[in-house]
């Protein structure tokens, strides 16, 4: 089923940042990440993948690399592989994010 | 430069769907396609790599295999490796448009 709307998904819990699974092959994943005021993807590096990071709906502040920027909707960054990258929402905040290739598809 | 406002390269033509890069690393590219109302991008088949649309803008008419679907800001469609695909756009639309892997960056 390759069409999706994607605003009908969003979903938000106290306890932690949510990931909804949107599209999936080999080559990559899409998700959306719904995060409260507060809620964090702490900063990770992949070894082997490129994530982008597209702002949906609210602000967050973003780090990639050794830069960090507050983005709203209509923004986006991306951290190469080996690039640190991680998310703190600042309000409510909707994010798609994609990496790539799909860790979860591997050979 | 690893952060971006995409509403600012907005860029249309009479003659033809505009392609503007944001973001690229050897694992995918990430685009906007702008479209005045009729244009398109014809259906076409990448044999090794995920093509990934994402409405930010306007209206248009996808194709993803043997299925075509009218999709407004908000909905996002895919074709992986083989699947044909490609847009008509009902209004002026704007659309974001990843690739994975990069066909520029070949090993």
């Amino acid at each position: 089923m390759p069409f999706v709307d994607v605003a009908a998904l969003h979903r938000f819990a106290p306890e932690k940042m949510q990931k909804i699974g949107l599209a999936e092959t080999d080559d990559l994943f899409c998700d959306i990440y719904c995060l409260e005021p507060g809620q964090e993807q702490k900063p990770h590096t992949h070894d082997d993948a490129t994530k982008l990071y597209y702002v949906l709906e609210g602000t967050g502040s973003f780090l990639s690399g050794d830069e960090k920027r507050d983005l709203s909707p209509g923004s986006l960054t991306w951290a190469p592989p080996g690039v640190p990258h991680g998310i703190r929402a600042t309000d409510r905040l909707v994010v798609l994010a994609i990496m790539s290739p799909n860790p979860n598809r591997k050979g």
